[in-house]
């Protein structure tokens, strides 16, 4: 089939199934990895999550067969692990990437040891302690936001400072939700760049700081949004922060992450990194 | 190699490595899913993200080739996608179960067309509306928090009600980071229990209502510890709440969700596909 670049806009979506026996976030995981080196199609995405007889993988065969009888080829993935339920799945005419039938072999012979071919719950509840601890994470992360409460600064495992819309709450919660990460905001103000010290309330704590910077055009945008056409949103006071902030920074050595370029899961990934080196 | 019930503890940890062009996020995914049908293992795991050249990708193959000569054999997980890094981390003697390499064939062939073989930031920003429906939706989640404010609930797609520390937050917080999902939550108090109507703010907005609940003797021990020895935190106030609210979610048929049983990903699972399915 001839690649042009502008087929995407004109052929039908390719009908994507994403089959788990729990949430299906690996399943989902797993696909969009790979679909996302095919820009130029179009999918449309169904999650069939909590197949746990073999019964309602029955019907999901029906689904995916009355699926095939489209224009188009669907493609299925799953992640399901009970022997009975992925044998029955099997037996759909649509094409199906088992993701545990390809990899579990290998595994179990790396490994010296058979797996248990259950329905795991790779995010259900799990390990109790560990789940405790990221609530506990959410809890503390909603109390500290933008330094409503400076009190127990000390109890963060992370604080991330930089200027008022920069972007660091989401990071905040997303170390917190799935790493189980205690994070604290520190927002920079005026007052904090009279000087070249760090805020009183940080002072003691560099070693967990990181600091979050990003553009002034953006910075301005995002607080325009917030307050338009305040001194607080103009660009000129954006940049003023920013140069402050990044001064700041370097001369206290605070490791700097640009929020403009990367995601929230991109900005966790180089903290977790950076404090495992440490 | 024989399977033992007390192995796990004897035997030193298997060394899992991730291996990543970009978070890492897709090939812990995988991994763990894989791994955790070995409850009787230990795993020490470590993540290697942003594998962006071929040097540095020789440099991880040293990493990996050093842990061969430790006393358990490692096993290695990548979802790199570019091809020189590819052949790059192959040159391992470590087992690697390359994720790209075993299904991206695949995909091609049924999608009859070649995939970009490009370092893809799954994770990344991608999709910039979509990234910041997310991020807006964390905001606006953390701005009605607990009905601080109460004001904006017609804009909310879902509604948790539920009696104080039922686990609305996380799955709030769950919905809106991951799924952008404008989230706000509605606690119950006791004036809501006067009559079996719906509390006035969120009367017109049955269809976005979802009912949290949880068991007494949970709700009891997380209220302890907020405010030990409250008659907030008694077995027998958690226990009348508890039942008012089902009692009450029953006669408006507001769909139920147990916390107890289910982490905040399962609830958010069925949230969003009760929405799918309305």
């Amino acid at each position: 089939m001839a690649v042009e670049g502008s087929r995407g806009a004109e052929q039908p979506p390719v009908p994507v199934f994403f089959l788990s026996d729990s949430t299906g976030i690996s399943a989902e995981t797993m696909g969009n990895a790979l679909l996302i080196q095919f820009p130029d199609l179009r999918f449309e995405r169904r999650l069939i999550p909590f197949i746990s007889t073999v019964e309602e993988a029955r019907k999901v065969v029906g689904i995916l067969d009355a699926a095939m009888r489209g224009p188009i080829t669907p493609l299925a993935f799953s992640t399901t692990a009970v022997t009975e339920i992925r044998d029955e799945l099997h037996k759909t005419s649509c094409p199906l990437i088992d993701f545990f039938d390809l990899h579990m072999s290998r595994v179990e012979s790396i490994l010296g040891t058979r797996g248990l071919h259950v329905a795991a719950r790779l995010h259900g509840v799990g390990d109790v302690k560990r789940y405790n601890a990221r609530m506990a994470a959410v809890e503390y992360a909603i109390e500290h936001d933008d330094g409503q409460s400076l009190r127990a600064l000390d109890k963060a495992d992370v604080i991330l400072v930089a200027p008022s819309r920069c972007g660091k709450t989401p990071t905040t919660m997303y170390l917190a939700l799935q790493h189980g990460v205690f994070v604290a905001n520190y927002p920079l103000v005026d007052e904090d760049f009279d000087d070249n010290d760090l805020p009183r309330p940080i002072r003691g704590l560099r070693d967990r700081c990181f600091g979050i910077t990003t553009n002034p055009a953006r910075l301005s945008q995002v607080r325009q949004e917030r307050r338009p056409n305040s001194r607080y949103a103009s660009l000129e006071q954006c940049a003023y922060e920013l140069r402050r902030a990044e001064a700041l920074f370097r001369s206290h050595r605070i490791p700097m992450i640009n929020s403009a370029t990367k995601s929230v899961e991109e900005m966790s990934t180089v903290i977790l990194q950076t404090r495992n080196a440490g």
